[in-house]
């Protein structure tokens, strides 16, 4: 027997008419990429996305079309975000940190047919676009004053393609499975990969992330998403902030520590969300000029793992922190690392413990972990296995990849490499890609790292996996130091020696001038493992 | 295009099952029927329920079977409210506290299979047996120690009946629409309705009742729920705290003042949720005791409007409270009164006048006010209207009632009539049977009531429309007076003069010893018209 409730499809766009209906007047500032900060609201933004969607009907845009956006945080990128999803068109973002290469094959590979950028990307679409056949026509996000030359193909500014539209339009119903967006994961691994989010994955994950112990922002309060809607979703907050009435401020093209720190402190934000490499930034800025940051509640990091010493800054400087673990394919939040029983008042080692775990799983998500066979491994916080995940916002398919991604339980295999606790917290030791296969044991390349980095002549440290005739594999730790510091190879290895186990200390130190990173700032040990594919062991016998 | 996302159904047990894996060691706490505090975690919770549903199967019950319940809060009415829903039956809680005629009404109406009661029904439910044809079995929420004699058919005790499963038992997958649950209304305005939740409608309700403005725990928090399983779906706290993880305590039986204070200070309580009558209970054993709760941060009040000066109780003590309107058939939640700009930090009056409107939807519900012809009305905060909803967790229709309750644009006409401010406030002025329609124009009952009560002389007072020759129907103001007190129609009206229109002045006051009130608590009007169907006004001419 079916329920008798209401057939009421979760559509995105749904989101933000209740923002424009009940929270009209909640602000929405932006550092403009035209420079000055710039203020309207959620009423102003769906009156806005309207006119979006009905240029983009005129323009012979239909349900399932892909339109690329290569574009910083602000308030026009929310506007084109929901006039595209608002007709049935698929939002696709696309990271301009790539490499125009990668640009270029991912909106070919999505068939793109309109792009709407920023003005800080036209030079480089100019010098791809006669690489991209599915593009019919660009529209830049600015006004008509800052319209700069180019050539590219039947251009438009943006404030004058939707003056033509007078707004009477409707957004229609239609399935709540329905493609609304489309994300590329971060080539960290390999190619990247293209995600299909459907309106109803969207719409949970934004119900999802406003649990108080995930994100968790009210309409009293203000959220700044540094990281860029075009990086894993925004990890949702474009959805989750209009659908609780959060006043947003949007960094625009600025992200370093002087830029955030300014709007953080303007504004009054009190939740904010991130990568590690931004908030380095932005704790630097702030210690060389004393500055203090009271209205700040919460911090929200994600991406890659944070530092310890990042969490203590944080906590010192009285803000909570939390970690996020997601992925692209997971919309992305799988994991935060909320404090709860017996952990909830935890102070000083305990609290930075927790803290320092990628977190627990809210409700919608599941996971397990497994060994290679497929065998689940216990939640014991001590065994590592395969980290694998279900939920209505996690992926059941990449983007025109025809092959099965789920296990039989209908899983998907995340590529992380993880221990859970008896209390549900995660802690990532491993890509499955990079952790170290020695004698059929596994040790964490991650682990490595974060002890390598706490010697304090050491910079960035990154562990790879190499060749060794006897063991498969060895830990190789890879280093670059501090500028003006110096060590050997054996300041460092004893320095490590006796904080792991025996057979975990790698086999060999090289020194470096730098570090490979991707887009988002992980490091990148495909390159890694390239640039030393020829090393051998000097202990290792031919 | 459809989205490539994981087709993962929203059920309801996927809600236990996600507490006990991640908060399995979180506390229920209960004061059972028996007697004594009973301590438990979700992981009980949830092993317990498994036998449930396998002890279900072993008698027989199938997907859409129904399943009533007659019973207090206790973690064995959670048990059984998730071991039903995991097969597929459906929990069909109800109300003790009607006629035992309209129990076996609703009984025989559900035709509900087996009958799971506590100790205190158990007479009640002897009375009415053979008037049950449908009902095979009884499951009376006790151990064998506590079993009573009775005549009830094929009877057991719970704990003996789950004994006999040994628990290895997986529940099913199945659509996310099928029912899980049955609820019928409060009878206020005419014979009660049969509400007929989906798993998905549950599951999309806990969603938005998680959300920061509206009952928003987290799993380091502790939920009160007052308000019985059997009333309005308990307010989806049944799905919403284990989904958060957040501490559980249940009342039992015991919903006086001394018991609830108890049980608020010894579990430190944080959040809370029950009807304005509990509160006032409450508040007097507090004032009478002088006693303080200074862990309550949060009471939620539903089901009838909170007075003013119950509003200032609760703030004067420190707590935060929040009008929750809403019913039975939007599972239950529709509005929620959270300060929210401009009021964030509204004090004085202000802070008053806004907690004492119902508040404003959360996301995933939308309303319209609109005159008798379907026209909408503006939301300026003084007309009024009859206020309609739509969402995924409003009904589309009743159980066993061949009829169309929808609108055309899907939206489901709540009976309240009601005023929507420009911030989206919303403001129950009556019921549309309540609401006196004098010569065209609307008289709000509830207004003209909550200003008689302001007389200090005037216990209760109640106002209906009378037939009046002329006007069609003019306001009779009914009133009982507080023990020992006196006060004249003059006196009373006299009061009232100036604060209204002069055209809603009520044109006679009658004097009652009391006034009838609906097992939820609320006035019951229909008593009242048919008590004083013969009155005509002194005034009117005949
Ligand atoms: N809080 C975190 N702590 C540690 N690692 C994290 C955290 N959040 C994310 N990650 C890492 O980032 C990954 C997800 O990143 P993303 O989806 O941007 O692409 P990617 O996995 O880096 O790239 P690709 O899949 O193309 O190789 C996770 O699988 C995990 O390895
Ligand atoms: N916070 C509140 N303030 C004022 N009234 C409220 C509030 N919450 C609920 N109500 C009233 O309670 C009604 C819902 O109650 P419920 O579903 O328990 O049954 P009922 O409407 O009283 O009974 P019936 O529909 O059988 O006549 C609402 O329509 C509204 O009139
Ligand atoms: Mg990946
Ligand atoms: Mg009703």
């Amino acid at each position: 027997m079916l329920g008798l409730m209401q057939d009421w499809p979760l559509l995105c766009h749904r989101i933000i008419e209740h923002a424009a209906r009940i929270h009209g007047k909640q602000e929405v500032v932006t550092r403009s990429i035209e420079g000055p900060i710039h203020r309207t609201n959620y009423a102003e933004i769906h009156k806005r996305a309207l006119k979006v969607s009905q240029m983009l009907e005129r323009d012979g845009i239909k349900l399932g079309d892909r339109i690329a956006t290569i574009a910083w945080n602000t308030w026009r990128h929310l506007e084109v975000w929901y006039g595209i999803m608002g007709i049935g068109a698929i939002c696709h973002t696309v990271n301009p940190r790539l490499f125009p290469e990668q640009i270029a094959w991912i909106i070919n590979h999505a068939q793109d047919r309109i792009v709407m950028t920023d003005l800080t990307f036209v030079p480089v679409l100019e010098k791809i676009a006669d690489k991209l056949p599915s593009v019919e026509r660009y529209v830049i996000l600015t006004d008509k004053g800052h319209m700069p030359e180019t050539t590219l193909k039947n251009v438009v500014a943006y404030e004058d393609w939707i003056a033509e539209a007078d707004g009477k339009f409707k957004w229609k119903d239609f399935d709540e499975n329905t493609a609304a967006a489309m994300c590329y994961t971060s080539g960290t691994t390999g190619d990247p990969k293209g995600v299909l989010y459907s309106h109803r994955s969207n719409v949970l994950h934004a119900l999802m992330a406003n649990n108080v112990d995930a994100l968790g922002t009210s309409a009293s309060e203000t959220m700044l998403p540094v990281v860029p809607l075009f990086h894993a979703n925004s990890w949702g907050i474009a959805f989750s902030a209009p659908s609780q009435g959060t006043k947003l401020v949007m960094p625009g093209a600025k992200l370093d520590g002087a830029s955030v720190y300014e709007l953080l402190s303007t504004e009054k934000v009190t939740h904010t969300a991130g990568v590690p490499t931004v908030w380095l930034m932005l704790i630097q800025h702030m210690a060389a000029n004393n500055l203090k940051l009271p209205d700040l509640k919460m911090v929200i990091c994600g991406g890659s793992a944070m530092p310890r010493s990042m969490i203590k800054a944080f906590l010192d400087m009285g803000s909570n922190v939390r970690h996020a673990w997601g992925m692209t394919e997971m919309s992305p939040i799988g994991s935060v690392s909320a404090l709860k029983p017996p952990f909830s008042d935890a102070t000083g080692d305990t609290r930075l413990d927790v803290l320092q775990m990628q977190g627990y799983a809210p409700f919608a998500v599941q996971m397990k972990i497994t060994d290679d066979s497929g065998k689940e491994l216990p939640w014991d916080g001590k065994t590592f296995g395969r980290l694998k995940v279900s939920g209505p916002a996690v992926a059941k398919a990449y983007y025109r990849v025809d092959a099965n991604i789920l296990d039989e339980e209908g899983f998907f295999d995340t590529g992380d490499v993880s221990t859970i606790d008896e209390d549900g917290y995660m802690r990532i030791t491993d890509r499955s890609k990079d952790v170290i296969k020695s004698g059929g044991e596994w040790i964490s390349s991650i682990d490595l790292e974060n002890l390598a980095v706490g010697h304090p002549a050491v910079a960035e440290a990154a562990v790879i996996g190499v060749f060794h005739p006897k063991w498969d594999e060895r830990p190789l730790l890879i280093v670059q130091l501090k500028q003006g510091q110096q060590a050997t190879r054996e300041d460092i290895l004893k320095f490590m020696d006796g904080k792991i186990a025996k057979w975990w200390m790698p086999d060999d130190v090289a020194f470096v001038d730098g570090i490979p990173h991707t887009a988002t700032g992980k490091i990148l040990k495909t390159a890694l493992r390239d640039q030393f594919k020829d090393y051998r062991f000097p202990n290792a016998a031919a």
